[in-house]
């Protein structure tokens, strides 16, 4: 029971709703391993804590014994966008493929045990379909049935282009798990329509259909869209403890509790009693911190993360200006007649090694405090005397001496 | 222009509508045949007049010295119905198709020159395809586009299901016509979606897309449905002359011009004059006459029509009951006691060979008559007198003595 329990904390859809009884229970009958899949697409191999979400569930069946196989959909990646419309859909070399696997398994094994995962390959068997077996296997989905997946029936709605071949992409998805035998396809919420495909593949050539399980799709640093690589807000797996620790700081408040549910590792009492501080009024700070904290020590370790914490209160929360965090420049080593000098100049002097346009697209964006205060005009005249404290960007503290 | 005029009469759609005169000047520039493309699935070999009307328009081509391709449907033939939900479309073995190819070419003869025509399985070309080509060929094509044709729009909003691979095969029409070439596709307006695939397809492999002829679709004895053999209202390439004159004298005189245009091989002039003829109030029976002659001849020969029509004038025509043609039979033959009998108590004696119940549901469909009256109860007591004349069926007629 406890088992169950733990097995289907945080995930959104299980389908059918009894299914993971039932195939736990097979396969403690039959006394043999369910077998997991998760497919991926190699062609953005760098993984997010987004992604985690989901390999972490698989984690939790290896853990209990179970086989996870990791589908490579190097099939479609050859493939890349045939209509040549999407330009990050270029086709792949075997090469690529292979190499961006590599990588997502590197990436991968951070989470899983990657000698006990075994690793499929489908253009192994899909390369090899014959037009007439690819006919076959189309018969077995009406059109209509496609057209329930969200995206294409809202593009069929507004008369935008859908292109045959994309139709043939969740069918294949499917007959993967009629060719490895899946007992549990597992995948983002997103994933739900071509999870079910192959429950429906797998149930046309006589097999005993998979369930699916999906876990929520985990919002980016924003707040606002899902976690994902080219929305640019993201915290990557592979990222620095730093850098992690930094960006976890960073989200608002209202994604303190998605974070401490789909992120950490905190056990099911540990998040309860966090969510009864919050609700009593706790500092957010704080418990974004232990979630920072939290996070790194997953993904490095526990010196890492305290260090991480270090470094974040010392480089970005003492924006009260403390004095040691502060770089001190002489005024009389600034080259300046008449002791004033424009905000551009100033800071071109201060922070080197920038270009002049990059530098004023900093200052009208708003990145450049002087004693405090954002200011956005380059060409103001500053005054150049004692104790002036300037900002640029988020790193560099200068005070006037 | 003549040329034109004869190559563009009685066609129903040309697709675009200046094509035929495009093609056939760049053929002269070129100094090139034109290749023009026939499909034919090669599951019901039995041709019939309503094929012939395409198949004339194409012999009218390779007269003009065009290269004719028939192209043999048989990777889909091969594969029959997948869904197996529609019997009569069981998967062919490759003897089967060759075989159906075989009687189809055999039938095809009757009207162009079989040793001019180029006769091509698409199989060759489709078999062969990677799967990675086939989704190539896919993304060409939108599902919008698809949903255009009739039958699909119809079935998809009607809701009822329409199997994936049914969207594929309009495709792989097209495809044909890029791998052969084709300079124009030619078939019944049922096909235009299908051939305008061949335009777009041709288009996106760069080459110059063919033009699209339709003919009209001959209608078949009832007058109302198309000429289809599952519905039983065909004249066959291959029937007897006699059966030939019979079935077009049975048409409904509605159908006297389509058959007039579509069937018979009459100049231009030939037909105005006899449209002048019908609409001067000749009785329609002489025009189909002549029209069921005209068949005949194309098919068989001049004086086979002869014989056909004086078959049909003392058959069936002789509804006089011309004592000629009634069969003699003696009473005092017929054992009866009475002298009374019932209906088909005498028609079995009368005609031999027959199952009682054959004969009864021969006696209820009204195809009895006693002095020239039909009659349709089987039970009926019948007087057994000299002079009564009895006519079973079509064509067997007797008088009793």
């Amino acid at each position: 029971m406890e088992t169950i329990n733990r097995l289907k904390e945080n995930v959104e859809i299980i389908l059918p709703q009894n299914g993971l009884e039932e195939k736990l229970e097979q396969a403690k009958q039959e006394n043999r391993k369910l077998i997991i899949k998760l497919g991926f697409d190699p062609t953005a191999p760098d993984l997010h804590l987004g992604h985690a979400v989901v390999l972490k569930k698989l984690k939790q069946f290896q853990d209990l014994g179970h086989q996870i196989v990791i589908l490579v959909g190097s099939f479609t990646a050859r493939i890349g966008d045939p209509t040549g419309k999407n330009k990050s859909r270029k086709p792949l070399s075997a090469d690529n493929v292979q190499h961006n696997a590599e990588t997502y398994l590197n990436q991968l094994s951070k989470i899983i045990d990657i000698e006990k995962a075994k690793i499929v390959f489908n253009s192994e068997w899909l390369d090899a379909l014959s037009f007439s077996e690819v006919i076959q296997i189309l018969s077995k989905v009406t059109v209509a049935q496609l057209m329930h997946r969200n995206d294409f029936n809202k593009r069929f709605t507004e008369n935008s282009p859908i292109a045959m071949h994309e139709l043939v992409y969740p069918i294949l998805q499917g007959f993967d798990s009629v060719r490895i035998k899946a007992d549990i396809e597992m995948g983002g919420t997103d994933q739900l329509f071509n999870c079910t495909m192959g429950r429906q593949l797998q149930e046309t050539f006589e097999l005993n259909p998979q369930i699916v399980m999906c876990m929520p799709l985990l919002k980016g640093l924003d707040g606002k869209e899902k976690m994902s690589k080219s929305l640019n807000n993201i915290i990557g797996l592979t990222d620095e403890p730093n850098e992690m620790f930094g960006k976890t700081m960073s989200i608002p408040d209202s994604l303190i509790e998605e974070f401490l549910d789909l992120t950490t590792d905190f056990s099911i009492e540990e998040k309860r009693s966090i969510r009864e501080e919050l609700s009593e009024g706790i500092n957010p700070m704080h418990i974004k911190k232990r979630i920072a904290k939290n996070i790194i020590t997953q993904y490095h370790s526990e010196t890492e993360a305290q260090n991480a914490e270090a470094f974040f209160i010392n480089q970005f929360q003492n924006k009260n200006f403390e004095q040691k965090s502060f770089r001190p420049v002489l005024i009389n080593k600034i080259e300046s007649v008449s002791g004033m000098m424009t905000l551009i100049d100033l800071c071109m002097k201060l922070k080197q090694g920038q270009t002049k346009s990059a530098m004023r697209r900093l200052i009208e964006s708003g990145a450049v405090q002087i004693n405090l205060e954002k200011v956005t005009d380059s060409s103001k005249n500053i005054e150049l005397k004692a104790d002036t404290k300037i900002k640029i960007g988020k790193r560099d503290f200068y005070e006037l001496k």
